[in-house]
């Protein structure tokens, strides 16, 4: 039975790390918001069921037969063994979900560069706050996290080209799509990035290149960026790193 | 062998989790930053490890013979089946570990709650920034994250004296860690707890009377909250919900 994935339709946002798990493995899966005949509704009633046990917090989630699993990287450990985007041994699999929860604090504190004061009031309405967290993003978290991620690679016995041992993990796919993200939301700082973290960079590239993840990005089930994702491009925020 | 816990000494922060989860089980572990001999300077010389593949990014992490493993969500889901704190199911297990890491994102919005601009510059330093958020957090965030627990408690088909089935599990734990924290940084706002989510404050008084973890509390291995830690009582950040 095939995947079903439920998430906001119309963004990346969160639900673009579990896509390019499945995308990469060629899974069978729904998106189930965007596909004819069913949609948001059908996510929302799940999140306010008065009877389900297992309720979501939030988008993503994934159904897979009866289990609803929420978060990033709570689908991700659950499908990586099955999409053979794991660790084999077991111990791994703890250090795969440890960097993919470094990348989930990341991802939150992105989101928070443009919404420092609240999620529930309008960007233009918090436009200052946003400035200064994002002077400090650039200047402290970036070079904090990526020199963090190239630091992982050079010292993978097997590396640098993945991020742990030899083999792909959905842990790179994730490092590709927040470099992605970063690239889109903050192009003066990332134009650094080549001299700086150059082994984030090739990951990327390498990644960004292998034939199911480039020709899910040539497809249209990639939506594009935007300013109502995480990853948001508000030029007055963005300067060199 | 003891499990060997890295956190921040003088602090109840993110280890607090973990803590209470070895303490309920009686498990050996040793809080390596605070036992003689051993100290701060041994934690970062992991994390400043130029020749170890799997190094943190921040604590706490548990290292169990050679395995170092960060992240409090990752360690309990590691650790609840060992100690006896984790759903028997395989597929609950990820249910709780989705239950864990909105308790993981509840606390980074905690954090933030006095640090919402940047956590390398003081409190004093972003105070004004520091009330709106928290003013938001109060209004919109404890009731929305609170009345989500709430529901899992009363839409457990087992409850609702535990969050997942009729055993206690690491999760229940953690959450008596939120209410706990936010009890002392938000007194003001928590007045109303017992009217609102019931369930919440039961379980809450249910785990602090086990007895493992009441002499836990009484020991002087608890830690005092304090304006260091992640929950902190800054009487102009409170007001009633």
């Amino acid at each position: 039975m095939a995947y079903e994935l439920y998430y906001w339709d119309g963004i990346q946002g969160r639900g673009e790390f579990v896509r390019l798990a499945l995308e990469e493995a060629a899974a069978q899966y729904v998106d189930v918001t965007r596909v004819a005949g069913r949609g948001t509704d059908e996510m929302l009633a799940i999140m306010g069921s008065k009877t389900e046990e297992h309720i979501p917090f939030a988008p993503p989630f994934l159904k897979d037969g009866d289990l609803f699993i929420p978060h990033v990287a709570n689908i991700l450990f659950y499908l990586g063994p099955k999409l053979g985007l794991a660790p084999e041994n077991d111990g791994l699999r703890y250090v795969a979900n440890g960097l993919q929860l470094t990348i989930t604090d990341f991802v939150a504190e992105v989101h928070d560069t443009h919404h420092p004061i609240s999620t529930g009031a309008y960007y233009e309405d918090q436009r200052d706050e946003a400035k200064a967290r994002s002077a400090a993003f650039i200047k402290d978290r970036i070079p904090k996290f990526l020199g963090y991620f190239e630091r992982v690679l050079q010292q993978n016995r097997k590396g640098p080209k993945h991020l742990i041992g030899d083999n792909l993990s959905y842990v790179d796919l994730s490092l590709f799509q927040v470099i992605e993200g970063l690239t889109y939301a903050f192009p003066k700082a990332m134009k650094s990035i080549s001299n700086r973290y150059s082994g984030v960079e090739t990951l990327h590239d390498h990644v960004g290149n292998r034939p199911n993840i480039s020709a899910y990005l040539r497809s249209d089930r990639r939506l594009p960026f935007s300013e109502e994702g995480i990853f948001r491009h508000y030029p007055e925020l963005d300067q060199p790193m």
